[in-house]
């Protein structure tokens, strides 16, 4: 599987009409490939357990997506057979009274990956150069009248970069998926869950009043994939209309990416092996515990 | 009071030896000064006042000084007649292993004041490019080669400048004190923590330790202070040796920022007041309790 295609480092601007959101590259359905998927995910909890015991290096996976463009499925299958004493996944919702107070990115901040650590981040801070982009919401935020002009939107895309580099430098990784449907296969799986009691949870009128926005969310991707994408935190753009193969190109971009940090359990000096070996004499020749 | 010359906006690099420590303007006591910097702090609550009802702005306040250097004594004596709902102070000592796993930032992140509020940081993310470049701590970080190189506390640089910005943009103003001691000054006031018993607890052996790299602190912070300062976050550099101009001068600069803020209650539309009239007539014609 090529996972180069879908890779967008900003060298130049990308447009979105040039990825297909239902190829399958050269497999044919979920049989083809499922196999695959299993075994990456399993090397990729190899190397989880490697990045937590070196502590050297945090992950931050973002997810962002259309309604209904498989986030939630992603997560649960790619991430499942990790430990999760090594992952947490944020959920990032219509933000709280005390997080609109507050600077933008505070909520993100908090939930930021210590070294050793994956932090996936279920929608994020990208959202706010989203939806807020496609309603203008920044217009409505309690703040001076500067903090809200034309260019706060390209303020924010330059605050992102900013604070990717920052990121960067402290050792956390970011990787950005956007999951890449089409409108025809959202409407499909906003039916089935009109249709499917157990999923009709899944859905509200809300979802309908965004679909009709659109092309405007399509062009707010687009600009923002533009503005973001660098060589150090690359966006992936992933055929989405198939949620198998979305998954398997997901699964394996991470385990490209934890391949390059090759995280390695902490060396044993000789020193250190020598200490050990007096330990196991203590411990073997303890005294029987006559309580 | 002339407060500009103890501005810095980075027009041009300072260089700390031409800021004299134990000036006191044109005063000569505390006597002299006193009715006026009640007045300051007077006058300070009333626009923190308006500043939490407004919520459009938020202010931080940024402490660094040498050791001994006055800064519990100024937030204590400076910030003591503001409402504390207002305001919250938050101390950061070395940084626990919980910290050092996170991006440096990460703590100072988390304490970031909602918009309306004053968060007061007694000592900051600034330690991230004072001790720990004096010291090289940065050194024994476990992280990646490429983030503990020589440019570190450039880079770091760099990331602060950004980091302002983007609260500049979030309508968060940062104000950054150095309180200005001579070493001659710190030697005194450590003698008097030794010899008062009320003040043992303030003095540890750490303290001489450090003392003992006073000019690689003084460059630091002089390097820092030209790197950081900008005028939408200036620092400024107070004469510290006397402890009560320090606080005079503290005082009038927050005075100064806060009626540039400009706080106002929030207006109330002439609907909005007819609508309380209403709500004013229906509490004073509520049927008794007959309970």
């Amino acid at each position: 599987m090529d996972i180069g295609r879908y890779k967008v480092t900003g060298r130049s601007p990308i447009h979105l009409d040039d990825f297909n959101t239902h190829e399958t590259g050269s497999f044919t359905s979920n049989q083809d490939i499922r196999k695959a998927v299993e075994k990456n995910v399993l090397e990729m909890a190899q190397w989880q357990s490697k990045l937590y015991a070196e502590g050297k290096t945090g992950l931050l996976i973002i997810f962002q997506a259309m309604d209904a463009g498989g986030k939630d499925s992603a997560i649960k299958h790619v991430m499942s057979g990790v430990n999760p004493q090594g992952v947490e996944v944020y959920s990032f919702k219509q933000p709280s009274v005390e997080e609109l107070s507050h600077d933008y990115m505070w909520r993100s901040f908090k939930a930021l990956p210590p070294r050793g650590k994956i932090a996936i981040f279920n929608r994020s801070y990208y959202e706010d150069v989203l939806v807020v982009k496609v309603h203008k919401l920044y217009e409505q935020l309690n703040v001076p009248d500067r903090c809200k002009d034309a260019d706060t939107i390209d303020k924010r895309y330059k605050h992102i970069r900013h604070f990717e580099e920052y990121l960067w430098d402290n050792g956390i990784i970011t990787v950005k998926f956007f999951l890449h449907v089409s409108k025809d296969e959202q409407r499909e799986r906003f039916l089935s869950r009109i249709k499917e009691k157990d999923k009709n949870w899944k859905f509200t009128k809300s979802d309908l009043d965004e679909r009709s926005f659109w092309n405007d969310y399509q062009n707010a991707y687009q600009s923002a994939v533009n503005a973001t994408a660098t060589k150090i935190s690359p966006w992936y753009i992933i055929p989405a209309d198939k949620k198998w193969y979305s998954r398997a190109v997901v699964s394996q971009v991470l385990l490209h990416v934890l391949r390059d940090i090759h995280p390695q359990y902490p060396r044993v000096t000789q020193e250190q092996r020598k200490a050990l070996s007096k330990y196991k004499e203590w411990l073997i020749n303890e005294p029987l515990n006559k309580q």
